[in-house]
């Protein structure tokens, strides 16, 4: 089956409609470069003002044009933009690339054309990249449909991007920096074609071996994390993500919403998927280089071989900052080095050949290094100078590496000095950066991925648990009209989905909370139940450790002056009297509901603490037991939970179902916006809700979020 | 008065001992640039094997040499080299640059003939630059003594390396990307001039307005911190650090110590005096370049003009997450720029002038933006395209800041297709970067360096406290032969110095026991005393919230026996009897000595949290009030104790005069290695010592470092 994308990098033919010859146009050149680039197939130009263009002749319409035609760009006025895709329709091509502007980014008008556009496609079976972008680039077939100065070497990387600028100064770099490249998209307003769709098709495409994405948003979360949790297990894509929405323009009504931003549920969705997440532009390159050019290392043992201790120490502290081990040679490599290398030089890691060390000494001992059963992966630094030529010493590392099955990656200390050497270098795919760090770094990125992709694939997702949703409906009924639901009204809801809450009952008199408390057989807690206090501590509504029924009784009476002297109008439900809990750990569990990705759950270190350690971690529901199970070992609460200093250990899998349940709560019922349990005391045995809340999502806005993977 | 280093970068004559004309030596290298470099005094090759050279007489030794002579560069091997530095001595040189290797970086021979070049220097007052080293570079007089091949052009920075590797790529870095040097030191051995004598010659440089340095160690952590706290008032420095040494070398005895490593008494000591650590060796003159051109904003609100959005979004994130803000315009500019631009574009910050902009939409719209009192700085981004050529651009906004105080920094994203528009913005003194994230990025590192700049000099010294000394030193002698202090031994030496400690005494009986916890009229706390046994915790060795005379015997009892079947060997000298502490936040206090540095004093939030959140700030001993009260508000337990949540806040105040004063106590008493009061309980009042321990110095090895600035 030939996928429905095909048409936009290896079209049979293309035509331009609004080629120009005027230099100083965009229109110009698109046609420029789609003629110049090496592509082979018949190429079209279509402007009624003028007969031949560049010798060829000049298509008054795209009606006339000869066959075949898969293929077209348009670079015309917004406003005469619909009638053109209609006549492209006719003509039975099968995709369009929109460069011009004007639409959905210039106001209601240009969204309409763009609807217009759009629907126009889907009406023809047409697919649509743009408007408003920057065009297509296919280094395998030399289609150039954009309008860019620099074109890179063919390689072995994908790039993607949602914003023009990033595409341009990314080509402009890939270029400078020699570095190869497969195909190339630029998204524009993606009114049709997605980042997702682009993934997909470049997932299957055996000359991308990376796939580099810039995002500004995703346009459907539930696919996009469909599709790449699928592709990174076999290709790695890279991701750099801008415009991070403010979480302070929410409304905050706990502390999981204050912690679980769109940014987080975008990074925690990242995470999951397996994608490498740049830091910045410069990363976003630098790091699909390596991927596209380099075996991924079997483990985190690092050699660095150098002629320079400065820069190595540089590496090496980002190295060992990262994680990421510098083993020492077998004695059999250190004989072998010893018998051939100056005698002064340690044979340590990073080896410093020093100085007088020569190309020749480098193509010397790194496959010696290499062949090392220690070494994972080698980092060679070459800082040149007047005795040490960089192009020379390049050729000698490209032959020394030339057989290896493990990663090679160079740093070459310099500037313009080091640029033959790039060239050189990369021609043999052998990667090439300037600074010492930013190798390290991409050596750490490249040895986390191999984990990733070592990694046995998840479990799948967890057996359904019967969870008891009748009474969930109940809650849900019983309150309508509240957004926020207190411990009383959540208690049943956590109940109904097996997540164990401490004993306890409201009452509505000091006579009836002494005789739960009596019931209880046991120290109890009161708290006042109001849906309009939210932070009871903060209201003075908690009271601890009474043992008394006359105490049980007189705090009862304290409660409810409290809280009526603290929020006067609130109404006030009574008290809720729980026995007291077993000492243990105390963790927050919680979920926020992301527009984008769906459910987000966190998981953190509880009480005070939360908001002031921000010691969180998140995953988007489902989640398997092995999600919960990382989500809680990458906390510092989850150290604390597996027990410090000689402590005996809580119950991770106790926790873990709490999170799972939580997960699953949240994907049955999308009415609800935000669950926090907080604390959940976690024992040696078990784990116990000691107090939680629910927010609702606005009833009528919830119909429309339940499906948001079909938005 | 003459600088003694003036003669290394301004010589009224050099010599090169060892001049040669073969191109493949070193030797030629440095001949060559001395000649070839602009400078002007006279220069005079010394090799016995010529005649001549260049046409230049060549000397048989350096007695011969005509007069004025400065300034010798021997490029001799090491062992030829003492009798040569003698007779540079007897010619009356006042200069000697050693740029062979082979000395104490090769072994101990190496290290006896760089002592006896070191004698000789100091024997006839001459400065030593090396041995092991590249040379220096002079932009002012066009003196050029190194075998580098670059040479950046005249400009701001000043630099100074401890690495060959990291001089010659940094100098390579700064040709290619045009940025403007002063003076250029590679420090090598550091057999004399050190890195703190370049940096207090450069201070008083005028033709210096950064000092960038790179540095594996400090070789005089006093006077190294005297210095740069003076400089960075009035000239900023950058530095880059490299080589960690392992904390976990050392025998860890305490949460201090296994916190506190070299790294963090040298990032304590740079932030204290001011330096702006680098974390790349790109940042390192990323940095110094903006420093050198640019002048520091008056505050930290920043605008972003653009012609691209997705460049702007990525320098926005940026800036947001290192806590800088994007103003709005006012109203006035608004309008000014309204009458003028496109009127799609919105007037939000970033503007997106969108890809329609031309270099005059840049020089109209800047001048207007940096004359609104509501920005500080601007970032201006350029994504050059068909119809938006760099250099012209870059021409434009040239003109449009010439004119401004406030600081503008560009980024021109892309490649080699902004390099002469990178040459042309430099030539004005306007920094160039080709990523968003980095322009973003030193934008938000100037800014805090203006605050620091802005900052009132601290309030000096704190007034001595009038400490009890002699206490200490009869607990010291008393001690005699531990290495380790428990609780009872430490509870004096920290009352003699004024930090308030939980009543408690020295129980030797279960009776005696009771009779303390009578005494006290509180319920107690019961602690093991034992030199064997730090961790009394985790020995089963407290007993807490003791209410009667026979629960105080019982426990006592237990106690003893606990300790005894956790550590069969240990000697055990009664119990401690202690009041139970009042609610309060548990911080810790601790002080390590640090080889390079003198004490290095920690502050963070206590308990069993320590190692787990490691929340943690330091500084080196002695600190001012004010340092003291910053140690504490930079950790997430100064939040905690300011109050959170509207819980009142804690007794700042008594907790800085607890740093204080073991400040204090470390200084007084160098054969204290180590002092941890974990956890100090800080009330709303005051703060109380409930735990404490001292780790001592090998005796011998105090007296050696009592004055750490004089070795």
């Amino acid at each position: 089956m030939i996928h429905s994308l095909t048409s936009f990098f290896t079209p049979q033919g293309v035509a331009v409609i609004g080629a120009s010859p005027n230099p100083g146009k965009i229109s110009h050149g698109v046609w420029y470069n789609l003629t110049h680039s090496g592509f082979t197939g018949p190429v079209y130009p279509v402007n009624p003002r003028y007969p031949e263009l560049d010798g060829r002749p000049c298509y008054q319409d795209i009606g006339q044009t000869p066959d075949p035609l898969d293929l077209v760009v348009i670079v015309l006025p917004a406003r005469i933009t619909p009638p053109i895709v209609k006549a492209c329709g006719e003509r039975g091509v099968k995709a369009i690339i929109i460069i011009s502007g004007g639409f959905k980014e210039a106001g209601s008008t240009g969204a309409d054309l763009e609807a217009e556009c759009l629907a126009l496609a889907r009406h023809y079976g047409m697919r649509l990249v743009g408007p408003n972008c920057v065009g297509i680039m296919d280094l395998t077939s030399g289609l150039n449909t954009t309008f860019l100065t620099g074109r890179p070497p063919p390689g072995g990387v994908g790039f993607v991007s949602q914003s023009g600028g990033v595409c341009s100064g990314g080509i402009a770099y890939l270029t400078g920096k020699n570095i190869g490249l497969s195909r190339f998209v630029s998204l524009g307003n993606e009114a049709d074609v997605t980042e997702t769709d682009v993934i997909e098709y470049l997932a299957d495409d055996p000359h991308t071996s990376v796939i580099a994405v810039y995002v500004e948003g995703i346009k459907n979360g539930a696919r996009f994390m469909e599709v790449t949790r699928r592709v990174t297990r076999h290709k790695p894509i890279v991701m750099l993500k801008a415009g991070r929405t403010a979480a302070g323009e929410q409304a905050v009504s706990s502390h999981t919403g204050a912690m679980a931003g769109s940014a987080e549920a975008c990074r925690a969705a990242f995470r999951q998927c397996g994608i490498i997440e740049a830091a910045s532009m410069s990363e976003l390159f630098d790091l699909s280089l390596a991927l596209a050019c380099q075996p991924l290392p079997a483990g985190g043992q690092v050699f660095v071989l150098t002629n320079s201790g400065g820069p190595a120490a540089l590496a090496a502290d980002t190295l060992s900052a990262q994680g990421l081990a510098l083993p020492h040679l077998s004695q059999t490599t250190q004989t072998a080095l010893r018998d051939h290398l100056c005698e002064d030089i340690q044979l340590a890691n990073p080896i410093d050949m020093l100085g007088g060390a020569g190309p020749a000494e480098f193509e010397f001992a790194l496959p010696k290094i290499l062949a090392d059963s220690h070494v994972d992966a080698v980092l060679v630094i070459v800082v040149p100078h007047l005795l040490l030529e960089a192009a020379d010493t390049a050729h000698h590392i490209n032959r020394a590496a030339a057989q290896s099955r493990k990663p090679v990656l160079t740093c070459f200390v310099g500037d313009r000095n080091v640029d033959e050497a790039r060239r050189i270098l990369h021609e043999q795919n052998l990667p090439m950066y300037c600074f010492p760090e930013t190798a390290a770094h991409i050596l750490s990125v490249m040895s986390r991925y191999a984990a990733w992709q070592q990694k046995k694939e998840d479990d799948g997702p967890p057996p359904t648990r019967a969870a008891n949703r009748d009474a969930v409906r109940q809650v849900l009924a019983r309150t309508n009209g509240s957004r926020g639901l207190g411990e009383a009204d959540t208690r049943p809801i956590l109940s109904a989905y097996h997540i164990p809450i401490i004993p306890g009952q409201v009452a509505h008199s000091p006579a009836e909370a002494s005789e739960v408390a009596a019931a209880l057989n046991s120290p109890v807690a009161l708290k006042i139940v109001s849906p309009d206090i939210l932070h009871k501590s903060d209201a003075g509504g908690i009271r601890l450790n009474l043992n008394t029924p006359g105490a049980v009784a007189a705090a009862y009476q304290e409660l409810m002056t409290a809280a009526t002297a603290a929020h006067p109008a609130a109404r006030l439900n009574g008290v809720l009297v729980e026995a007291m809990a077993p000492a243990g750990h105390d963790v927050i569990v919680g979920m926020r509901r992301d527009p984008q990705f769906g459910p987000l759950l966190m998981f953190g270190l509880g009480g005070i603490y939360v908001e002031l350690l921000t010691d969180v971690s998140f995953r988007v529901a489902p989640i398997t037991r092995a999600e919960a199970l990382a989500m809680i070992g990458e906390t510092k609460a989850g150290k604390l939970l597996s027990g410090l200093r000689g402590q005996p250990p809580a119950d991770l899998d106790a926790t873990a179902d709490c999170l799972l349940a939580l997960g699953q709560l949240a994907l049955d019922f999308p009415e609800i916006a935000e669950v926090e349990v907080n604390p959940l005391r976690v024992l040696e045995q078990g784990a116990l809700a000691l107090d939680g809340r629910i927010i609702l999502e606005n009833r009528e806005a919830a119909e429309d979020q339940s499906h948001p993977g079909r938005t």
